[in-house]
């Protein structure tokens, strides 16, 4: 009798380019995922739903939540306040589900330091991609732009390599192939799993 | 630029019901797997092609293989020596090849001592789950018949905690998916890839 504990597989990408598209299509393959949704001060953007893409709230009730305890990570990205519930990571652990949250690498580091043992998937961004190109072919940019590139692209780079695993999302479909394989994999990681057999323990008697 | 080490991709079965036409069926799905052609000193089963299935050698000849070194592991498994060529494995190493390996338990706590990075899977029959099966059900067996399979199920289990990953070969196509994501999901793992960008390094001057 095999058992399997829930585990928390956290995205993160430097740009957001294709993040949220990968996290909504992997949802659609693989349906028994549970979805963080992260909680933030920013201003809903056409098309977002209270609840649904995010918990929308004013600063001063984050920063109660963040004063009780009550986000298991959460960090500034842009002037922008977002944090994740640590009540819901509990009760989906505990139910053993696996969670699929899309957080900024600040929070991902928070989260590693509480669940070492989850899934951390970076997404490099196309743009990460043609920035090579770009200075592979030492095509002569701005000295200025090239600079700041290069100092995001330092950024990137350092934060990749705390991760798990890799995908440079150039195709979508690919990415998501890439994500389900890595999902499905965990799923079968040994230090995962439980093997019961009864009367084993006991020495074999019948 | 990124690039990627290639990797072991060690397989083993207790029982050996479905390892073979498994690793058989992963090699038509990844085209791009190098395969390690064990040498043995077991006589040819029908069908049984020599350097294809296995390499089939005398006992004496084997045995000065082994004296030489020339052996990555190697073991006795119902009274015949089953081994890996060295050279073999090196050589896949240093084209950059992903290599499956289809040996038994002995072989790969040998081999995880020298490629520790390796990936390394085990297989559970679908008679374990009958055994499973048959226990949870507590039918009155032969006492010494129990014994015997539980004795052997202590030793699966013994083995199956070694490895990474567990694949429970119920239906083959579904452990074919399996074993494919796990290999999927470790080229894309961060210990594997090195992300060179040119002049990153000199800080960013261009």
């Amino acid at each position: 009798m095999i058992q399997r504990r829930g585990m928390l597989i956290v995205v993160s990408a430097p740009s957001g380019a294709g993040k949220t598209s990968l996290c909504e299509e992997i949802r659609k393959h693989i349906s028994d995922l549970a979805y963080s949704v992260s909680y933030t001060t920013r201003s809903p953007r056409p098309g977002e739903v209270d609840g649904r893409d995010f918990f929308f709230v004013e600063e001063s009730v984050f920063r109660q939540m963040a004063g009780r305890g009550e986000l298991a990570e959460w960090a500034v990205v842009h002037g922008n306040l977002y944090g994740t519930s640590a009540r819901f990571l509990e009760q989906a652990r505990v139910r053993g589900e696996d969670i699929l949250l899309d957080i900024d690498t600040q929070g991902a580091r928070q989260l590693r330091g509480r669940y070492p043992e989850g899934v951390y998937v970076f997404v490099l961004a196309p743009s990460m991609k043609e920035l090579e190109q770009r200075l592979l072919e030492r095509k002569s940019d701005a000295p200025q732009e090239i600079a700041l590139r290069l100092g995001r692209a330092r950024e990137e780079i350092a934060a990749w390599r705390e991760y798990d695993y890799l995908i440079v999302n150039e195709d979508l479909d690919e990415a998501v192939h890439q994500l389900q394989a890595i999902i499905v994999a965990e799923r079968a990681r040994t230090t995962r799993l439980t093997l019961a057999i009864p009367d084993l323990d006991e020495g074999g008697e019948s």
